[in-house]
């Protein structure tokens, strides 16, 4: 029997639907959760969005992504903080639980790289004040060390879970198989964080080989092994959401986003319903 | 002045040189070592190689690479162990200090990223007794995680470093900026190796963007923070060779080699040569 009831589609995989589009999208294929993106949630806006999805009785896993840390000085960071605080107010309105915090690569002329982790740290100490006041948590994700140039140097679990234990209630983690899959200390981070700790846990698959940076494949094409990640995540008690999360600029970002996702609901299905006893 | 006795350039760099279009060509600008690879050896013979090598004067920073582990049944293993003892056998003809082991991503149709891992490390102990006989050490490099799946199961430099503590005489740590520029252990883990484990050590730079998996920078064109990765080395006090090793489709392999040289040369040189007092 399929059990879709913990899954989600993140709306990026079907980049060209706009938000109306996803939410009658993933609704006719019956996947109940979305995590939304700010650039279809700006263009329908925020209140709509949330109509829309309480009359297709759909939940949200998360909102898709902070605004960039990538400065060194004040102004800069201040900038990044005030819009994050807007996003924020935007997760609440629409019920998303978490932001997902893609921090930013180095801010251009710095290579100090230490120096800049430390900065995103205070900054993300400073947003936790606002992520409390809303009730909406910052999602720690680390991405791929291959994005630590211009996306976020936040690059391993270890890091993310360091983090989580600083900014205590107001964060929790957003593990994704692509970005871990290759860390020999994913299963023990995921095992440090525990089943509360983690908001969302996005899946994809990693394909050989990778042609771009862009380049993410559905479940099952790739290398990662999905069912013993699964595994960890059972014997730990995790009871969340699992979020399909896929850019593909040379594949499924040109296919028709219907088709998408049919076939991410027959490769999905036996990967997020309920465990066989 | 230049100071260019510590520097050699891996042979890659300038992909369309044959053997002794590279040596004429690095000693023509003054560069007196050399990263030799496989494909130019075996065209121009390794006795050939070794007798132009010392007729220029010039010595051998390593040979790259090994054959890939990447089988998961006991006659694959061995297809590829006694491949690798002909290498080291060849590293031992043209004085190559080490050979640059790339140890291979996962076997096809295998997902036990954990279990092939372990089957690596077994398969090193077993070519470590090869290595000790000719006096070539296996030269361990921790592979870009993104090459986790196609080239080398080996992603951080922790997992070097174990490997090294296990492998003992026999091996030694190959770290390349490319691979570890990102990985919040990298200093720590150059200490924990200190200087006699670092057979050479690796530049070029990341680029933002990096368009493909091919696509290095030159020293100075990316975000990596090399002088102060060169004062980290100073501090353990490593007086090992500096490397250069640029893989680039988009760039550089595009270029005339001698122009390649020169500018490496040029950037190099201020990273490269003796301490300023």
């Amino acid at each position: 029997m399929t059990d879709l009831t913990r899954f989600a589609i993140n709306q990026i995989t079907t980049k060209s639907w706009s938000m109306p589009e996803a939410i009658e999208g993933y609704r006719r294929h019956g996947v109940p959760g979305i995590a939304c993106w700010r650039q279809y949630l700006d263009d329908y806006g925020a209140a709509q969005t949330a109509r829309h999805l309480r009359d297709a009785q759909m939940w949200v896993a998360s909102l898709c992504t902070s605004a960039w840390f990538d400065a060194n000085d004040r102004a800069g960071i201040e900038k990044a903080l005030d819009e994050n605080r807007r996003i924020l107010d935007d997760a609440a309105t629409i019920g998303a639980p978490s932001v997902v915090m893609v921090v930013g690569g180095l801010p251009s002329n710095d290579r100090d790289l230490n120096g800049h982790r430390a900065r995103v740290a205070d900054a993300l100490q400073e947003l936790s004040e606002h992520a409390l006041k809303t009730g909406v948590k910052l999602g720690i994700e680390p991405l791929h060390p291959m994005y630590c140039g211009f996306r976020s140097v936040i690059s391993c679990i270890a890091q993310a879970n360091d983090l989580c234990d600083r900014l205590g209630d107001a964060a929790g983690l957003v593990p994704d198989v692509y970005h871990c899959w290759w860390d020999p200390q994913f299963e023990a981070e995921l095992r440090r964080a525990g089943p509360e700790r983690i908001l969302t846990f996005h899946l994809c698959d990693w394909l050989v080989p990778t042609r771009n940076l862009f380049d993410r494949g559905m479940v099952g094409d790739g290398v990662i092994d999905l069912p013993r990640i699964r595994g960890w995540l059972d014997d730990i008690g995790y009871k969340g959401v699992f979020e399909l999360e896929i850019f593909s600029e040379l594949d499924w970002w040109q296919r028709d986003p219907d088709e998408t996702v049919r076939i991410a609901v027959e490769r999905c299905a036996p990967l997020v319903g309920r465990l066989e006893k």
